[in-house]
């Protein structure tokens, strides 16, 4: 295995975030769930936006957000996610190439606008995310570069990318090419939801292929369907060959073989936004792991990243990661 | 005089802000003087944006922050500027109407992008701006409607606008129906490298048209060519009808004939970013003035409109200023 011109290849939905604050009121109003990730058509996109207060746009995408805080972290990283050439599009590409991550997926030039997420903020901090996924339904298995995944340490991707049937299709075509390459592979749940929808094939692959997997208490005891998560870290501990599991405020576990890590979170002064906690929790994870560190150091460092994104508004770092460490 | 559909009508450049940090030195290496609002062209834009850091994307325009200021004082707002169909120009339009401003300019469909204002925050909380004007260029005397200027107790204008030459024809022709319905009409110098570039014509403007001025230190001063606020504000007595001048931490002073108000500032506790200071004073006293109050009340409640515009990053109000009355 030759050395590796990054550390982190990121393959994800390619979505810019568009946040309001909203009340109760407007959840029931449309019919939205708390808390939750909600994909929706373009009509009911542009409903729901006409409905939304004013917002700001912000670059997001679950895999963005982790890519953002291993470039912040120091880490070298390139991504892969389908935009169109759109306004929107040129605003996600800029923001992920001006923090140093590599971003060479060709825009899409016809076809749906760059994805948005629509972002409801309720005063109780919460955010509850409707997602219009537009040109993202365009990534494939052509949008691989394969030597671009065997020159990575690790290609990461997101449980969300099941949700477009060809981008599937491309996340098993980086998996085999970064394994052929002797890379490692490395999965999120992404959401509760989302390991419903997928949830055989998610535990077929986390079997057969998935070198580090990453979710959260919800997502792995609905990923094997139990109601506690001890039991969920014994099944996980049969199945998957490393898993970062988080807790929130309990901190993260590491299971690899009859090794247990668990890992206090990392303190934080006021919870101001709880999004990007997981995505950042892998940027951490994953710049510790490709840098050789130990589990538990990498554990740690996922809780400081995690832990600086839930004490501001957003999902991609405010302060330099690497000076955090 | 009929009752007024609206209270305030603003005409301004229709921008959304692309806000990104950056230190001093890339201030140097991009020849951005500090805390000044500088015009560039599109091939300057394209080049500053792919050398800017990650940025976020808010709807802006100075105008544009007056009406939604003087909506979260609860008056009634109409808004005309020319945005391009496309995504910015859709975000820029949202956000007016999602906080209750009638915005019913039409889009251009051909010809330059909306509007961007390249924000460079330093860490000492200053605001460097590069403006790529784009679509208002295309504003124009046919996109007056006289009627909705009639509707309007007040119209409302940036000194901007004098830098797109159908912009300024537009002004003319909106004071102009303003008068003929018994209207006030009302500007802003915008900034004192404005006021350099206008000054003969905003010095004529001022004394043939203009009911209420807006300005700052640097503008007035600027705009009469004298060393001190005391001499500047002797000028203004001499040739504006009412002139609200503010002061930064000295608060503001009000002039109209022989009388005089001075209004102390409204306290603070954290200046964060003083970006919309002057935007957010003249929605406070256009709301005031427009709803019957004494020119000092104006000037308090503009006052209160910058206060809180200040203690937040960002030129729209986030909290509803109708509950800091």
């Amino acid at each position: 295995m030759t050395s590796a011109a990054f550390d982190v290849l990121g393959i994800g939905n390619a979505i810019v975030d568009v946040i309001a604050r909203a009340d109760d009121a407007f959840l029931g109003k449309h019919t939205l769930t708390k808390g939750s990730m909600m994909l929706i058509d373009e009509q009911r996109a542009d409903a729901l936006y006409a409905a939304m207060g004013p917002g700001i746009e912000v670059s997001g995408g679950s895999c963005g957000n982790t890519m953002a805080g291993v470039a912040s972290f120091g880490g070298k990283g390139a991504y892969i996610g389908k935009v169109r050439n759109d306004q929107l599009g040129g605003v996600f590409g800029h923001d992920l190439k001006a923090i140093g991550v590599s971003f060479a997926t060709a825009a899409a030039t016809t076809g749906p606008a760059t994805a948005r997420c629509l972002i409801s903020v309720t005063p109780d901090a919460q955010r509850t995310m409707s997602t219009y996924l537009g040109a993202c339904t365009g990534l494939g298995p052509d949008d691989i570069d394969t030597a671009l995944v065997g020159s990575a340490q690790v290609t990461y991707v997101e449980g969300y990318l099941w949700d477009a049937p060809e981008a599937k299709k491309a996340v098993l075509k980086a998996f085999d090419a970064a394994h052929a390459a002797g890379r490692k592979v490395s999965i999120t749940l992404s959401d509760s939801f989302c390991v419903g929808r997928y949830r055989a094939e998610f535990r077929a692959l986390i079997r057969d292929k998935v070198d580090i997997l990453f979710g959260n208490e919800s997502e792995i005891t609905s990923l094997y369907e139990v109601d506690t998560f001890e039991k969920a870290l014994e099944m996980t501990r049969k199945e998957a060959r490393i898993a970062a599991l988080t807790r929130s405020e309990k901190g993260s576990v590491v299971i690899k073989g009859s090794e247990t890590h668990a890992v206090p979170a990392a303190r934080v002064a006021k919870v101001v936004d709880t999004t990007g906690a997981g995505d950042l929790y892998a940027a951490g994870f994953l710049y510790g792991f490709t840098h050789g560190k130990p589990l538990a150091e990498c554990a740690r460092l996922g809780g400081i990243a995690a832990a600086e994104i839930i004490s501001h508004v957003g999902a991609r770092p405010e302060k330099a990661l690497k000076d955090l460490m």
